[in-house]
């Protein structure tokens, strides 16, 4: 799917410009850095929803200096955490802040909106949840979701630290592009598997307990940094990549 | 080493009584959890140290009802981090707290502090720092501790789950016991443990632009929950053992 058909199908779907335009960034941010599972191809996944309700948008139902908690309302995650970031850059916290989202789904790259809190000088952690997928590595049902953290950390060389990680051997957009059967979906690790199935369960539960609609959600750490810890961690790191780097 | 012999020798380092009670009920549960690298054999490493201060105390230096900081004050990481759980039972936020500690070292196991949170009602999630033992996968210097992530999330059926995971397919414990040799120590996951080492780089970026000191340090998030979600988290795994079940 070419960039202007995803967003003129996105317009086909009646998001409005300015939802469109916040879907359609998200979604070319995953294409360009090669996280196509989190692309285009959800234009298409969205397409298939039968309870989409374009015009809903979320609202912050809690708000003091150190904690928010938004409810979905009904709109897309992507929605809700557009907002929520925009929320942080318009008034961020004086030290740290905890922000809730209620009913957040689906969320895309945690890393995306993360990101953008760090280029604007914030740290930001997330973890968000998603359907049940991940069993514990010697079997049973499936558990959580692939439930991501992502952390970010601003950097006075203009360049953050992004890690975002799925607790999951594979992505759902791999199973969602074919690459992939939900089968195969598993915490990754290996022969350590039970260290990221029980960080996955941590992560859900910690989300769950906030979040009172039963649904997915997400949670957010925003935080004014102190220190600037990035540039002298590269100069260590010397000629290592480090998570998020382009 | 018997409790008795771990309990004197704690006082011979000159830990008043409330401290040597402190530090002897931490390894007392390590050793009973069967996590002897974070047991009796720490006092042992505590009477290698030459700068050991027995009579520091943590202060805290920023308090507001979403935020605090704590500065560790030459303490050890063991007392700060009971003097700020005492501070969070004593007075729970109203709905979520960012609690920075400065200067905290050793943490010992997160899961410890975490689970006296769960148990008193409250969700905790908690990284610390330690001295550079991960690498990145593909080699290179030491770039991160092994920064563990714990999670503990209250239930009404008086069990909390505690997930407590650090990003090192073994611990320094192992080392310390002779179990292992440093050079070992990795990120866990094989094929996968890019994944652990961008977790672990991102925990220590996060921790190390909160803590203006430059040294150790640990980040605690406390908050009281708004739903109950283990009990019926529990009977979907029916016989699938969680992270903390003892």
């Amino acid at each position: 799917m070419s960039p202007d058909e995803a967003r003129a199908r996105l317009e086909a779907l009646a998001f409005d410009d300015v939802a469109a335009g916040v879907l359609f960034e998200h979604f070319h941010a995953a294409e360009r850095s090669g996280r196509e599972g989190h692309g285009f191809r959800r234009v298409e996944w969205l397409e298939t929803w039968t309870e989409l309700r374009p015009a809903a948008r979320p609202r912050c139902v809690v708000s003091e200096p150190g904690f928010e908690r938004w409810d979905g309302n009904g709109a897309l995650g992507y929605l809700v955490l557009d907002a929520v970031v925009q929320a942080q850059l318009a008034a961020p916290p004086e030290h740290g802040r905890l922000v809730v989202c209620d009913d957040t789904f689906p969320t895309g790259m945690l890393g995306y909106w993360v990101r953008r809190l760090a280029e604007a000088g914030l740290v930001g952690m997330l973890t968000a949840t998603s359907p049940p997928r991940l069993g514990h590595p010697d079997g049973g049902p499936k558990l959580t979701g692939t439930n991501p953290l992502a952390i970010a950390v601003p950097s006075s060389d203009g360049a953050p630290v992004v890690a975002d990680v799925s607790m999951g051997n594979l992505t759902y957009g791999d199973v969602l592009a074919g690459r992939a059967h939900e089968d195969e979906l598993a915490p990754f690790g290996g022969e350590q598997a039970h260290k990221a199935f029980a960080l996955a369960v941590g992560l859900q539960l910690f989300v769950d307990a906030l979040t009172p609609s039963r649904g997915y959600g997400a949670v957010l750490v925003v935080a004014r940094p102190e220190a600037d810890p990035v540039p002298s961690f590269r100069d260590l790191a010397a000629s290592v990549r480090l998570p998020g780097d382009r």
